[in-house]
């Protein structure tokens, strides 16, 4: 008995669902998300940008061999060298400055998600900690292939969030995605079931802090 | 310039007293809480009391003298050798039996405050860890001298959550939250005043995934 | 293909059998041993044991479920409650008084065996930390049983260091160290082969830090 | 009472001079140390980085702010992406393959001082962690400042180990020794003497495991 990624995501079916399919999601598809919430929701994802690249910087620390070291540092290379800097430049055309992101507290549903990631891969092992960010780096590439099939989803100017459905259904990013699928599957192809279990836990846990995070947005909640 | 706790409580003044004074606890000080919202939290509660004693052992891990080492043991045993066995009785008598305590799912809110210690007592030292732990700690006991002085609260047999009550008013448990005070007051004197500016972000976000976890219950959410 | 504890001993033969039947070992079964050495070797292994706590301590952090946080904290229960204690009668009758253990160094023998543990505890999952624990719990009580069968070793009054070897040859200490094994193998018996190079590496570098802390006890090395 | 990097050398004198002044250190200087013995430092210097790396991610997972995760994050990728680089140049020319450093089991100096360092940054904080790494950082910066002055000590072609000297000689790693002073001058301007002592503690240990690692080096021992 082999697993796969596609297990971990069958298992938790109906959350993976509500997680993909989450209003937030088809309301920024059809480009009637209420800009404040968009808002809301960009500035939380700067802080959670910030922890992501410790949950990178902790998978280096935790890495057995130089291979992986050097594949978590080239997560935290992403993370920090680039993404940052992209997402402080979108930040900016939504009008929120530089100085307003860094002295922003983290919502609670900011704190949930990246805090239960930490604490899992302190806890565990490589996999463990690849197990929760899984939902983020290969949940986001999903939702933009889904979007982007939807009928409903509005593509190009008419849309405000165009830019964003764009950079997630990128090569770039979806070949990130498959990247993380392809080291999650050599890992997976040798846990046992006990084992498959955790991280099943652990899979469906952090597949439900991302609903809350969609809820935060969408609510404008701290 | 030498800090207290009392500093960090004043430094967060809204959010420390929408936390002691918050629906729920009024609604249980006045034995109006629903009974099912009161099962949840102590259901979640179960749970949280677990990690909670993972955060003791991590105490005891990052202790830099023996002494703190033992420090750190004495709360960890009070939990898992007592607390979680009367925790275990007192669900039995609100109908929770002990087999379904094991197979629990976590809600988002207890996820979140005990990840949030965690990850905060691996980044920083004892004194951090300490700082998370606090809202829990002495706000109970907090909360329970403010229910008892409430005229709305409601004593005795009248009251289905007087044991409740009886059990954060005790001179034990008063007694362990002032042995903690002085802990953290030893501390906070030697500190400067920008390691206390962190110690107020640490001792705010805690604070705010207490008043999650009350909510949490009012509203028996997952 | 299903892997045991002894495939581990096995794995690095030279050295096990290095550490069983080191010098310091022969010596102290012969009571020939210098009791000077053998006192650097005491208070080192006071301090040593310390560490060992910790060790227990962030397994009992690390622990997945509630039933191995409990089995964590029996482990510490024992090394802070019972051996510490019994440890510190046993320095004191080799004319070492508490305050002195108090204000001991750290030999570099003590750091790096200690430290190995705790990093890859950390780095890796309760099963790495157990087979870095392994061979001072598991080694301990072969050693004791290798000592009872060779004709040299000297036993009762005769051997200042009887008490040594009747602790370690008990049947609560070789108990212990069959538990131990017994929960190796439940755990090995699901590894990867590739897995199982990475704990024979680590079973490997910590049977060499064990030989470095006899060794130390020999040269009285700080 | 305000304290700097310089009292914790004075702390140690003794400690911090024989390191500085190691037989290892003059023999290189004076070009007279065996070809074999450095050789067999290098190897191991090759898998202390690896180490050195993971501490910088350490450093990076602990940060508390922004700010201080880039600064960690430009200790590790000067680390992997360049200083790893240089040094498996500089052992090809010693004529040590890439394939043999990959292989290379570690010798216990290397775990000894690495594991401490990664143990201390655990237990500890971000200025723990930095505490423990100076001896390599701002000690290797020391150590070519002050072969260059001794007399004895042998430049250019005349000296095989020449372009070790250079390197640490070069502004580049002296400026980042003294960038290094300067964050830790900035931090311990404002800790309280009983932390001071502490700190003392961790600087004295990871400078004796630092003259260990010479002793390695000269000795050839693994």
């Amino acid at each position: 008995m082999s697993f796969t990624f596609s297990d971990l995501k069958n298992d938790n079916g109906n959350n993976w669902r509500a997680y993909l399919e989450h209003d937030f999601v088809r309301q920024l598809g059809e480009g009637r998300l209420a800009p404040e919430a968009f808002r809301h929701y960009l500035k939380q994802d700067y802080l959670f940008l910030i922890q992501f690249g410790r949950a990178f910087a902790l998978a280096a620390y935790k890495s057995p061999t130089l291979a992986d070291l050097r594949h978590a540092k080239a997560g935290l290379d992403a993370i920090i060298d680039l993404e940052l800097g992209l997402h402080i430049d979108y930040c900016t055309q939504w009008g929120i400055s530089e100085q307003e992101l860094a002295e922003l507290p983290e919502a609670r549903a900011t704190l949930a998600y990246t805090r239960y990631v930490l604490d899992t891969g302190n806890r565990g092992d490589l996999l463990d900690l690849h197990v929760a960010l899984a939902p983020c780096l290969v949940g986001y590439a999903d939702i933009a292939r889904w979007l982007v099939e939807q009928p409903a989803t509005v593509r190009g100017e008419a849309n405000p969030y165009e830019p964003w459905i764009a950079m997630y259904e990128s090569a770039e990013f979806q070949a990130a995605a498959q990247a993380e699928i392809a080291w999650l599957n050599q890992r997976l192809a040798e846990v046992s079931p006990s084992r498959f279990r955790q991280l099943c836990r652990i899979f469906d846990d952090a597949t439900r802090l991302e609903i809350d995070f969609w809820d935060m947005g969408l609510e404008q909640r701290m």
